[in-house]
């Protein structure tokens, strides 16, 4: 049987999978989003993710990959340049598009499988490279969940994907309200430590190998008042330089590893 | 005296700053660089950065303000809405754009003050954004020097020192070959350490109390192997996730923070 094929960029299909691919509204509504790429293909494929249909263009990529990438059950079209180029942010070579369901990752569907959890929380992170770094960093040091609360950008926006190399498939996340997610930490005795320059203490005192959050607010407005109170502690790296500022997922990265390595890396 | 006033986007002198803003070979050619901001320029001033021209838009920054950041020799010149936008990177509401004279910065200038020094080194680092968070994650540190081996981009690019926040102006930066900075290095004792997942064994188990260099390479290729073989051992941060990927300003951010640990934060 051959694939269908769609040569035209009016086409209607063709139109809204570009509105699926810009505006997070249509990403809500239809419950799809788009995943570029071949990795990132891959990693949601391992994730478990449902790919609904995969759109390619055969001068880039061979059916007989497409066919390795994902089910022979997987709808499959063949586009051409010009459709690629409309639906694609990257200008690489890998030539596959694919349309997945996207999941929900409310915090009240969130297990923790480990005994003793180390947790990234992000407060209303903004900057899509930034998120993609601190799933980056989530992925690297193997933390049980990242959680977003109150998130302001819908995770499967194309470019939190991209920015993450697909480390948005690999990580175990959650979102919700910052009261929710207190109240899960609370629940399963997870200790707080906020990082944040307001009363706080060095992180490299503290004692991170019992089940630990680590929590970063954006760079711009720090974390809320309500978070800071929820803290078995307030933290902060020691900061020596002329500018308190140091980029969000950098420091992220110093206190989840700083964790790590009290832990052993185990 | 009253300042001179450019009100004209086709003005001779603005196209040329324009040239300087985008072209790195206008600012190698001329020696001069912008820089855009009020915390940008006082840290360049507080460096002692020569500041050859203010423009400003009155509208957003009083004269007196102006006054406040830069000397009563220098020249100031008032610029409308349009030259503004033409100049300024930032959407920001600042108004000031300066015109500065670079500095070279090679390695056989660079002094070392303290007798254990902590440096950071990166080999030939291309995107402005990380070089940004690496300087800025320098800064926090208080390390004793900055130093880009086999520069692919001019430090006193807009986008590196948008992104810096202005830490391009509060460390002590040096550039140069990579032979050069290894000779530099040697011949001060300073002990290498090359981030590498190549032949490489735990950061977290290496003594960073001694005179060290934490060098870096880029995502895509990593280190070289002349640095890889000059070093006294690569090192590697523990990758326990499913992609062997971190942003390069995390990791050094990881990697320095660790040197800072062991040290007490001296």
């Amino acid at each position: 049987m051959s694939n269908k094929i769609i040569s035209s960029t009016q086409n209607t299909y063709i139109k809204q999978l570009v509105v699926l691919k810009e505006k997070s509204r249509e990403r809500k509504k239809s419950g799809l989003f788009l995943i570029e790429g071949q990795r990132e293909l891959s990693l949601a494929v391992k994730a478990n993710y449902l790919i609904e249909t995969v759109l390619f263009f055969p001068e880039l990529i061979s059916e007989n990959d497409i066919s390795k990438l994902v089910s022979a059950e997987t709808e499959k079209i063949e586009i051409n340049k010009e459709i690629f180029q409309k639906l694609a942010y990257r200008s690489s070579t890998e030539g596959v598009i694919a349309v997945a369901k996207l999941k929900a990752h409310h915090i009240s569907d969130l297990k923790l499988t480990s005994e003793n959890p180390l947790i990234l929380v992000a407060e209303a992170p903004e900057k899509p490279g930034n998120i993609g770094a601190l799933l980056r960093t989530a992925d690297a040091a193997n933390v049980d969940a990242v959680i977003i609360a109150n998130p302001k950008t819908d995770l499967y926006n194309t470019n939190i994907i991209r920015s993450s190399v697909g480390c948005i498939f690999t990580n175990t996340l959650a979102t919700g309200s910052t009261d929710e997610i207190i109240s899960f930490l609370k629940a399963h005795n997870v200790n707080i430590y906020c990082a944040t320059l307001q009363d706080a203490t060095y992180y490299h005192e503290q004692n991170f190998t019992e089940p630990t959050a680590i929590v970063v607010g954006t760079e711009a407005d720090g974390l809320t008042k309500t978070w800071r109170e929820a803290a078995k502690k307030n933290i902060m790296i020691p900061m020596q330089g002329e500018i308190d500022s140091m980029n969000v997922s950098v420091a992220a990265g110093i206190l989840i590893f700083e964790a790590k390595r009290q832990r052993g890396f185990y």
